[in-house]
């Protein structure tokens, strides 16, 4: 049998409770393959841990187990669950941090965390992930059946994930796609919600792909036109440009600089041809 | 038998440092696990590294390799050690990391690292961790007994980690406790020296757990009261509240901000009912 | 047979394309260790990248697989590389980037990464760490040979990395040493161009090893003298000092400071006796 693999995506920082977390697993699954995403999901953002784990976890392989830890809720009353959605297994908060993942492949099962005797003996208010994910994903690794878990759950909390929107402009024969930014990613570069699909129409309308990306700034109405490129490459350094990133969205950067700093999250971003 | 496992706890920040620290670790002990707890102590910051490992390696399974590396006397005179403490082996410099640790379980067998025979052949004056420690570690690792590093020390160097007060107001039955603190977290949260144990006497005293927690920040005597609360999860975004976190210690956090930002490293605080 | 070891260094940040990339090495390759060097090469730096590149791989054991990402022109005409260089083997972008490492030991074989059958089939133009790298790389460390992945080169490109300058003084029986600064690491500690092997004659020459090192900041003409010592642990906090580093360079720092907010990149480095 191959060794189960556990993946960790999570709003902790470099900090010593990715350490923990990790010793729990250890301890409990030493066979089991670790593999961080990333820890760098901005403090307590789900919206932003929603698209990070819609985009990542294609390249991981069928039965990696997902944790998940994004949960501003931790000690109240919100739900715990491990989910099958696709070919894998999550395990993190019922708060909508799946609610990309679910968009995209289907919900096989889903159960609410309650079985105590899976969990650490003691479990602290503040870090479920280490005392309450961990040892059930452990478990999971270990084959212990979903259902062993706690009780089937119906559906989960979603968050609303905004889709662009498709406009046909019917005078001009012309489409326009507005949609907005949705995150930064390490380069300061803004990842938006139009995905490469959206765009299929406007890129058929314009073979050479010659595409307007104009940006909007709500809080002072000021609109920038970018360029619309293949890649970075292309462009000059300080030269603000849009292109399809590698998770297939369109995103807006500036090479050797940081297109973060001049536009907020949720900066409309309208495409026409 | 099972795959060794090797933590690191260093302050080398994301830097290669850490790359190279793990190739030794694979040219000599490619079988075992290697595990990052943390590498974002404050540089050089010895009582942050005690405390984080104080907390840290009750996660990790016995036999665990803790190497732990915040080390400014690095080249000088200052001495490195491989220890038995609880149920785990420590390597690293002989300059107080350990006195969280040791405060908590017993020392076992203290080795002064010497032989110069299991380290790497060229030792440069910066780099102990990488030339002398990952060597010793996988050593360990392999089996080699820790009496073969070099000669029993009686006792290593200790850091006075702070205890926190707890005092009687017989006139009011009134219990007051008193500390201050530590370090911050990667969420900003400032975790200080009280323990869950250090308030026990006033948890019993106040049965709703109605607890009176005030900072005073010595630089400008401002004082805050903050609201104790049980998970973060119950406070409105912006609150100043304190809790008793993951680690079992009395911390100090806002809600969506930073309360490192507010108050020092050292700032008193006081807990009453 | 030894598990196959992969390393990554790329200007990723702490990001989730970090955790892409290791998903596809999981998928592909899960019986490799794999593991990080670093991940916070300055954005688009390959000066830095090729300097930590040949600072590092000395530490990995032979048949180590290296990843490099630090790829500004990914998606244009740039080429991507497979090669043997000492006992190890490079994957990455044909921009430079291994032009330390081929300073070190010799190019025993170089391949253009041209066989598409060995990549992602839907390769981005902006992650080919992801979609071509990772996937070749898995297929290294399965044991598929070099050339089975495109063509062989007679070479690559290589960027400057500068040589200090050797001046012999006749009139004063006296050696200077020239060099500059070419990047910080996580300490704030300027690394130079200066290397232990390029002291030796300077330091024959002073015998208690008394050097003296001025660092001139071209921009205002401002010159600094600092102390040469063996080890930080030596001097004051504060002092500006510079030593023979881990990996055997010189390098400048300021005990519990940073020396790279005081001096720029590329600032002179003068050594004399």
């Amino acid at each position: 049998m191959n060794r189960p693999i556990i993946s960790l995506t999570t709003d902790f920082g470099n900090s010593h409770y990715v350490g923990q977390l990790k010793g729990v697993l250890a301890t409990l699954a030493p066979e089991a393959m670790v593999i961080d995403i990333t820890h760098a999901i901005s403090p307590q953002s789900i919206l932003e841990g929603a698209v990070i784990l819609q985009d990542s976890i294609p390249y991981f392989p069928a039965e990696t187990i997902h944790i998940a830890v994004v949960d501003p809720g931790v000690g109240t009353s919100r739900g715990l669950l491990a989910a099958q959605i696709g070919t894998w297994t999550f395990v993190g908060p019922d708060n909508g941090l799946f609610s990309g993942v679910a968009r995209e492949w289907p919900i096989k099962k889903l159960v609410k965390l309650q079985e105590r005797r899976w969990w650490r003996t003691t479990v602290s208010n503040t870090f479920h992930g280490r005392d309450i994910m961990a040892p059930v994903a452990s478990h999971l690794a270990k084959g212990v059946p979903i259902e062993s878990f706690g009780p089937l759950l119906k559906d989960m909390l979603r968050i609303e994930i905004p889709l662009p929107d498709v406009l046909s402009l019917a005078t001009h024969d012309e489409v326009l796609v507005k949609g907005k930014t949705l995150f930064a990613d390490s380069y300061g570069n803004l990842l938006t919600n139009i995905r490469e699909r959206d765009l299929e129409r406007l890129l058929a309308l314009s073979p050479n792909r010659a595409l307007q990306v104009m940006v909007t700034d709500e809080r002072d109405s000021r609109r920038i036109l970018c360029v619309f490129v293949s890649t970075y490459g292309e462009s000059l350094p300080g030269q603000l440009v849009s292109l399809l990133g590698s998770s297939g969205r369109l995103e807006l950067g500036i090479v050797n600089g940081n297109a973060a700093k001049m536009f907020p999250l949720g900066a409309t971003v309208s495409v026409s041809c």
